[in-house]
């Protein structure tokens, strides 16, 4: 995954863009990168591997002027973790300078690359928005608006893209709306955001969604709306609302607070636990929903599960004593409330399992009679070829095991799932226009052709 | 403060402690360390500014090898923040090596220092700990224990001490028990921690808390305990169960968790605020007490507040729009719960305000109608001689206004803290037995005769 | 300046591109490279800033397996100073990758690049050596030299190549042979190097030089010469002899050690200084021709100059005192030999002007009665658009001032350059086939179109 | 081995030390302090591993305030390379503050430090230098140099101390001499130093060695020299004018070039190669030996060795193809000079033979005919108690051959050493006063008590 910020007509746009992104780092931890452009020194790069606070001095950080500002934190995968592969990419053409954020994942990249290969470009990634450069690159039209609707012209799958072309900045998202994307302003100053939770970090207003097939375009304070695609359905990731997105945000125009309240809710309703003790969230993202099963349940809420935050990303583990120890080193229990007690414990997802069945076996050592687990969303069944980065069929349990084997493979007294249609339904606006492949398999697109999908592509 | 952890008889030592270090970061963030004893290689240390997770490689971490191991984490103010003051202290002297970790604060260091420079002693670091390693080695008794409790006549002000004297591990507590240490067992080896939560990553099994002037000594899995001191009075941290110690441990036999539940209960009896929408708490140290008041009082506990993880600790602050921004990056409020609502804040405590100032802002930024902020501690009006890094008189706010200037000054519509009383009735076990001196400026001991305490001495 | 080398058939290529780059870091430090090639992995890039012995750690190393490898040093002025300008260049096309390794300066780079760019190229660097990748991926034949050949047609200045395309590895030399490159084995593997010296230091066997116009092709052990172009003449860089390889390679065919001979034997002839009491060098490149000076003068050769070499590369200078550190910090004089002495201070050449008259100051506060300046080879009064970081013109002391006007600025009491016919007459092989464009203005092309040469281009 | 430096009053002592340590890094890579003292600060202390180029931060040293500081750089063997064990010492005792800086090696620390310990002293460090601070400090003395005075009572070995106590600096040497020290002044500054080439890079003029058994002390400008021990005999480490000092310094009051010369044209006397046909060096510490060879045999001096100076502490040396890649990386042959001759290589020293076999082999695969050896010192057959990091006698290869089995073993047709009266005639001053033990076993002490010298003490 991946979190986009921009901002086009600040002084300080590049100290702004560094803000903003401590505020999408959850979209992201494996590299950071911020483009300025000013007219005196065109556009400048700075990206680091690691957190937006660690990897870039206050030096840098200065000698990076311009109005324009465009920043990127990326989630990828082991194969393809270099530097070569932190965006924004800044590219220069015939035109100037080309500077690409994108979060997304576009499904016919390895057709649209084998097009521009035939055509002679080169690539210096493994990433699919280099794609989109290239075409751009190409793009006939002198207006950046037309140029980049005529570059997206047969590109599929999710993108929201934020390119700065010239002294251009313009801000995309697919007809699909599979990822969110906002516009906001500070001043006169035009802010562009995956979550609204990067407009509050810089004190901008939230203005409205970029609309799916939208194309806006800013230059010299001049906001222009372009539609350059339309699509017969509206496919956003409902993921986001159930784990992706912060909770202080709003995306899809709705808050992700109260939409995992609503989870949380509608999981009390159809999947109770009416003799428990109390209910109890994996911090922290579960934590919404755990107080909407709360409130619906009347079980108490509870802080059962302690996490700390002092981790880091390289953990070394002691060899004979260590098992179970990336569980235990990340979370603890509390054993004076949970010890005897009959409890709830509430998780808004399960992937591969492993860390659900050392926390379950954390819970037990600190004395719970019984667990019952209860996930927020439906069983993950296929992988995301829409942007998330679930893993392969064969590591996702529930692709794998009944909801029995689950419950008996991780050690709960009992296991519910939330229903697709109860996920669908909690949401603020109705249950129309999601994608649900993950739970339902229901893709709206082939599937990329690169059957390696974590190699190739993957601009987050 | 500090965190201490050591081990005795287990063959990957030192990686235990590495790994119990993680559970104490929360203790102190500035320095790390960890000494392994072994017969063959002796007495090696390993120390690292920052972070637990950062400073060790993996391949240092496999050359300390031994049976037994200490380790320390630390915080401590700007002057004296250097490598030289890491702990574990680790010396030689005519009986071999001495390593020791401390968390506490000796108040009469600076007359024991002088005691013994006039008898020819160099010191290495700025450390109160030192003199203790000092008298450790000028001790007559060749019995560890003994040395130790020889050592430790005379010495006034707060000490949770691990030693390693050879091959014997010695755990120490002051008389008056300001700080807590708890013993467990993993096996056969001898677990000691400053809290329980570090006892539980390690797998090891709580036993009992050291006692107020005991030191307990294990050499080949024999334990003894011995009495070094009694005293009148106990004076255990009352701050360690209102914000210091992790809520999934156990501190001074009563768990945290409970202990904050039952502060948030007595706040909302004596402090309500019935015409409320709901509390929230200032995440994560006030989330038990936030849930104590809204249990108490019938209010609803909402998650208004969501606070960033992904900080680190060096921010780089935008120079014109940056104002407030070292708020705003750590935390951000939930817009749609809070616009046009009357809330209730719940924190521990308020020591400069400048931080709640700005959260007030936030708070009120994001539309709340009405804001009453409680707080489940005291106004703290004096500094802590005893191992609490708190600032001068100067810099804390209750120190020099009024509970009402506070209330004004933070830009809230009402403010009330919890009474002295009320405080010290919710640990378990009973009022008695606290010291609250940075409350009531009933200190147990006389003041440190240095009057710049930053500049010398604090072990922690 | 930058240092090539390759190496094909061989298990450990990687490790011994390695190994050769330490013998290149003479020519370039601000950044070095390696890209390895295997069936299995594809090709690997590992990049650094900084040195050779800093930058690799021995992991990467290990996992840049294949049995071909090309590796690079690069020397850049600061403005450029990046790792997206570190080569080797690595990139994806239609034919799979292409790694380019690029020695010398493109002086039609900007219409090249202007021409792809209009076809639709996006370049992801600023330097020269990119354009040769496009026109590479765009070539349409399929056998690598004929593609290599085609993609070199029209582009004019200098270059040595070192390039994989699949699993083929080519090496190409510019028509008019500006820099060197030779060939050599070791065992069955085929190795390619900017200076023998690198040969010597992997084991290789040196086999001949690349013929200007030449392209030789590497494949499954088969070596393949093609023509690719013919000049009407050859321009060999003569400051390769005088100053910029290392004494201990072969270069053009001939010995460095011995042509810098020749030039101190010349110097000699040509501006003897008779009542002088001894020659001494600036060490270390001055060394040879020092020698050759007191071997054909008669006067006795002296260490009078010792360099420190654990310098460093960032040196902090004392405020007040330091004036003239940086010169003092690299350089000493032997007060014993100088004082009250005549001396010749044999140098390569000057281009500034500022050490130099540090270096006189040094010699006479070391006590020299008078000193005589012999510099061999003509004063440099023009850049080098052929790879040479000379400063613009404004910066060349030669270009400035007359020969009487630069000795009274660097203090000495006599100075005397080499003549163009005495420096051209040293080399081995005789005068004809030099470029001395930069001592006599006689520039075999025109000068690139881009009139900041430091901003654009320089894959050098 | 170690370097010393220091300045008192000059308002940049620190920036002057830094400077000054850079022309002592040849005296010790491994480690290096600066200790700057200020009224208003006190003494700050500043340590890094590795080279003073490297380790120091230009806002780190402008922090180190004061007119008096002292610096060191320390090589020692892998055991005890730790940054615990970096010089200048810094310590606190009831008189302030102690820095000391230490070349040399005490012979009794042991049982020094053994008194020390009995009477309650605990040691921070492995370092024997530290014995020394603890006498100062239980010193009665209030009078600097008479503290210090009292404090070397008894300690034997060799030593060349810097100092301060509050606003003293003291400079000390051992009453045999065995190291080098000078004094200078800069203005109204005094400087001292372990070779006067650190005195010219600040730009001091040289005024007097210190004297055997001096102490000098310096407080507020007023110079004061005292007589702390007289002792029967000199004993002056020729090892400094062999190899150990710079040669542009003076040492012991004579030229290290000239007497390096001397050593030449000795050995030329002694050991002449009448029908060889030039004479080289091993560069570069071998340069004027080679150069008094020459002069004295009449055979040319060549530049047939080049030695690479961007190699770095850490070489990653390649699995197979690697064998002897250590001494290739750092030196290679010129082939076109040495082919099919009949040569003379000059060395100072042979210790283990590992690096003259590798250089042996290299010489003859570019083509020498014949390899006469010729060596500037007798051979080294017992280690150095003094200083010198000498490896233990089973390493040393004079130690266990003859030297025709030395000749064969590493491959040379011919081999020859001074002879110890030669070595002894060489420097100026005449043949007395030396200390030769290394070559001679004529030890003037008893050797340490501990067996393992490696593992304790050696300050330097």
């Amino acid at each position: 995954m991946c979190g986009i910020f921009g901002i086009a007509g600040h002084p300080e746009a590049a100290a702004l863009v560094h803000l903003g992104l401590y505020s999408l780092q959850h979209r992201g931890q494996e590299s950071a990168g911020i483009v300025a452009v000013s007219a005196e020194d065109g556009a400048r790069p700075l990206r680091t591997m690691g957190l937006v606070s660690e990897g870039f001095t206050e030096s840098a950080l200065q000698e990076m002027r311009g109005e324009i500002g465009i920043g990127h934190t990326r989630y990828s995968t082991a194969g393809t973790s270099t530097i070569e592969n932190a965006q924004p990419v800044l590219a220069r053409f015939r035109g100037g300078h080309i500077a690409l954020a994108h979060n997304g994942n576009l499904t016919n990249a390895t057709e649209l690359r084998r097009e521009l290969e035939d055509a002679g470009s080169i690539f210096a990634s493994t990433m699919d928005s280099e794609v989109v450069v290239h075409r751009l690159a190409r793009a006939e039209d002198a207006d950046p608006a037309k140029a980049l609707a005529a570059a997206l012209q047969g590109v599929e799958g999710a993108f929201c893209l934020l390119v700065v072309l010239g002294d251009t900045m313009l801000a995309a998202r697919d007809p699909r709306g599979w990822r969110p994307l906002v516009m906001g302003m500070l001043g006169d100053a035009v802010v562009f955001a995956s979550e609204t939770c990067a407009l509050d970090i810089v004190g901008a207003t939230v203005v409205r969604e970029i609309e799916p097939g939208e194309i806006v375009s800013v230059r010299n304070g001049e906001i222009v709306s372009h539609t350059f695609a339309r699509s017969p359905s509206l496919h956003r990731c409902v993921f986001e609302y159930v784990y992706f997105a912060r909770p202080d945000s709003s995306v899809f125009g709705g808050s992700v607070d109260r939409a995992r309240r609503a989870l949380g809710r509608q999981l009390a309703r159809e999947a109770p636990a009416p003799n428990a003790d109390f209910v109890f969230s994996v911090p922290d993202s579960s934590n919404s929903a755990a107080l909407g099963f709360s409130e619906q349940s009347g079980l108490p809420y509870e802080l059962a599960l302690i996490r700390n935050h002092y981790i880091g990303r390289t953990f070394i583990q002691p060899t004979q004593s260590g098992r179970d120890a990336k569980v235990k080193v990340k979370y603890n229990a509390v054993r004076e409330l949970l010890n005897g007690k009959s409890v709830v414990m509430v998780d808004d997802s399960i992937v591969r399992g492993t860390t659900t069945r050392g926390l379950v076996a954390l819970i037990r050592a600190a004395g719970a009679r019984e667990v019952h687990m209860r996930v927020s969303s439906p069983p993950i069944t296929g992988p995301c070829y829409y942007g998330i980065d679930t893993p392969t069929r064969e590591e996702l349990v529930a692709a794998n095991m009944t909801v029995d084997e689950i419950g008996e493979h991780i050690g709960v007294d009992s296991l519910a799932y939330l229903t697709l249609e109860g996920m669908l339904a909690a949401p603020p606006g109705g249950p129309g226009g999601f994608c649900h492949a993950c739970f339902s398999g229901d893709y709206p697109t082939p599937p990329p052709a690169d059957p390696d999908k974590l190699r190739f592509g993957c601009g987050c």
